[in-house]
Order: structure tokens, then C-alpha cells, then sequence
């Protein structure tokens, strides 16, 4: 068993992490709020079912997050560490949610090098293999995926979104333009891949990035 | 009945839009790709239900489009034209989709100013009031929102994200940080009012911006 290290820092007054947020305006935004190795996931989980609850507790328990820090409220959950455990938190977590026939939805955004991010709520000691993986890497269904992605603070952010949009073409996901997103589609794994490999090039490319990211299954809607 | 213009410009080798995505690499990317007032708003909605085909396509119906340019596929709808229509039909469709009990998300984007955006895929001759607001404004319930915006290729990013957090305060919407988004909470209206008075702030603030948001409805998370 590894040594772990789990720090949450709190602002007593509010509740809120007083830390690690672009919108406070008392931080002197110099730059990244860490130089440590510290990438994040906040998602949540929309199974379009009276069921939805079990759904998410059940894939959640099921979820192997010995590897990242983790928070939940109301609104999303938030998985923080070093970015192949944090991908393979929230991929082993949309697999163990899967359930035939029924429609979900993974919400999410990928991001790291915010200069309002804080040196805790992470967990960066981890190393060797990823957890969940090896326990979900036989299941394959198709997913459809939606994504956006912003290299924040950069003048050439179109020069690192049309590289991305490459990436997909070559892992054969097929994107097509929409109106403010891309669209990709493809097994669970190779969607999932491809997602963890565009926050790969972005933490090398550029200091601060976001990719949001919209995952659905089952969808009863047929398009033409 | 006013005269409206509605143009699609496709690609018809891909059957995909021809423009208005970052993610082409074919395009000259000098700035904005319209010098027109388009607004617009990509969203999903999540009613944690059963039922939620007829909650969706029951709010789709009751909800007034005329005066936006409309496109669904099996991920999510877009809304296109000038902001004050755009804002309006979003807010539409969440309150004629809201259902006592009935747990559900909103998840969207507004943007303005993509390099890639075209002049096609909207409405821009409407006059006169909201169509929408009129028929749901006696119409409220409480709302949790997050949301993060992306005000893109400046440098000062940061203190535009400030700006918008102190709006939320003086709005009495308590903003909270947590990572990677913001918190806030309050009345469908008073939450809708405040997504649309950002946008209207980021238009005139930045050359493009996004605005993410998820709003919650009814969810049985209790928090402490």
C-alpha cells in the first residue's frame, strides 16, 4: 500500500475551498496557482432513468479513486491528481454506469494550469499503474461525443484546437464541426483515449487549458 | 408576422456545417468570422426520468423559436441569432420542462465571436419584445447553477472572470468557487437574468467569449 497524501484546504468562513478558482478576484494572478503536476475532472452523471440515483452510487462504489483526490456536491463530482489517474477515474466511472438501454450522459471538463489553482486538494504520490482500467477494458460500446476545447490566455488558441481536431481524424473518430463544439464518435475506449491524449498535448502546449466534454449512450434519437 | 431570413450553409460532402467551428484548420482565422450580431447557445437537457423523452419533447414544443434560428441532433440544440432571443427561448425551455420533483440538468454554452463563425445559421431580423418570457415569468423555483467562462485570446483573461464574480455577488446569487467553476443559486429568473447580463458584459468586453453552464433542478442531494 502506497503512502498517500490528501490535503484540503478550507476558508472556514464560507465552506468553500479557498483556493482554485479562476472567478476569485483576491488572488494575485501571476501566472499558474501551482507549478505542481496537478490536473482535475469535474463531471457529472445524467442516467435518464426513475433509476438514476442507484446508477450513480453503484458506479461511483464501483470506481476505484484510490488515485485521486475527490469531491462531490450536488451539482458534479471532482476528481484531482495526476492526469492518467484522473482519466482513468472518470473513464472507469462512465463504464461501470453503463447500462444496456439506458440513455446517460457524461458531462465533464479536463483542465489544469488555472492561476487560481492551489497546491492542495490532490493527491500527487501515486505512481505505477493506472486502477480501473484492467477491470473495465474488455466492455466496448459506442459513444457520442461532443467537445470544446480552450487554450486560455494564449493569441493562437486556434492553432492548438485545429491540431486536436487532427488528433481525431487520425484516431478515426470522424469529427464533424457543429456551432461552438466538434463532434466525434467511436468505441467507449478510443473516445476515452482520445480525450486523455488532446489534456496531454495541452499541459505541454499551453499553461492553462479546458476541455469540456459531453459523452452520450443509448440515445433513442435516430439522426440521418 | 415579421419577414424572417433562415440560412443553413452545408458542407455537402460531409453533411456537416461548412463553417462556424474552431475546429476547422481551413479557414483564415483573422478574427471573428462574422462581423454580424450572432449570439448563440448550444445545450442538453437532462430530465432524470423515465419519461424524460416527452419531458423534453413537451418542452420543445412549448417553447416559442420564432425568433431564433434552431437545430437539435442526438447530443443537443442549438439557438442562434441576436442575444436577447437566444437567452430568451433557452429560459423558455427550461421553465416549460421543469416538473414538480422531477430531478433535472440544463447543460449549455452561449458564445459569441468564434474566429470561425459564419453568417449563415441565424435570425437576424427580429425586432420587438422576448417572445418566451411573457407566458413563464409568474413561473419560479429555485436553481443551482455552476458555470465557468472562457473569454478567449486575451491576456487578461482573469480579470474579466472577476468582473462577472462580483456581478453575481451584487445579484445576490452568493457565488461559491469551487474547482474549475463557479457557484451560484437562486430563482430560475434571477439565475437566467444574470447568464444573459454575462453575455451581454463579454460582448462588449471581448472579441469571443464562452459561457458554460449547468443548472440543477430538484435534486435529492442534500447538502450540509
Amino acid at each position: 500500500m502506497e503512502n498517500t497524501t490528501r490535503t484540503t484546504i478550507t476558508n472556514t468562513t464560507t465552506g468553500t475551498p479557498a483556493c482554485c478558482s479562476c472567478s476569485r478576484d483576491d488572488l494575485p494572478w501571476k501566472g499558474r496557482g501551482t507549478t505542481l503536476d496537478i490536473s482535475g475532472c469535474r463531471f457529472s452523471l445524467y442516467p435518464m432513468t426513475d433509476d438514476f440515483v442507484s446508477i450513480i452510487l453503484g458506479a461511483l462504489e464501483k470506481t476505484d479513486t484510490s488515485a485521486v483526490w475527490s469531491q462531490s456536491d450536488a451539482l458534479s463530482t471532482v476528481y484531482r491528481g495526476k492526469l492518467p489517474y484522473v482519466a482513468d477515474a472518470v473513464r472507469g466511472l462512465f463504464v461501470n454506469a453503463w447500462k444496456e438501454g439506458v440513455h446517460m450522459a457524461l458531462e465533464g471538463q479536463f483542465s489544469k494550469g488555472c492561476p487560481g489553482d492551489c497546491d492542495g486538494d490532490s493527491l500527487l504520490d501515486r505512481e505505477g499503474p493506472v486502477p480501473n482500467l484492467p477491470a473495465i477494458q474488455d466492455q466496448h460500446f459506442p459513444v457520442l461525443c461532443k467537445l470544446a476545447l480552450y487554450p486560455m490566455g494564449v493569441g493562437n488558441y486556434i492553432d492548438e484546437i485545429a491540431r486536436v481536431w487532427r488528433m481525431a481524424e487520425t484516431a478515426g473518430l470522424e469529427p464533424a464541426s457543429i456551432h461552438y463544439a466538434t463532434r466525434i464518435h467511436g468505441d467507449v475506449h478510443a473516445v476515452f483515449d482520445y480525450l486523455e491524449a488532446v489534456c496531454k498535448l495541452m499541459q505541454e502546449s499551453v499553461p492553462h487549458y479546458i476541455l469540456h466534454f459531453t459523452l452520450s449512450v443509448n440515445s433513442p434519437t435516430q439522426e440521418g
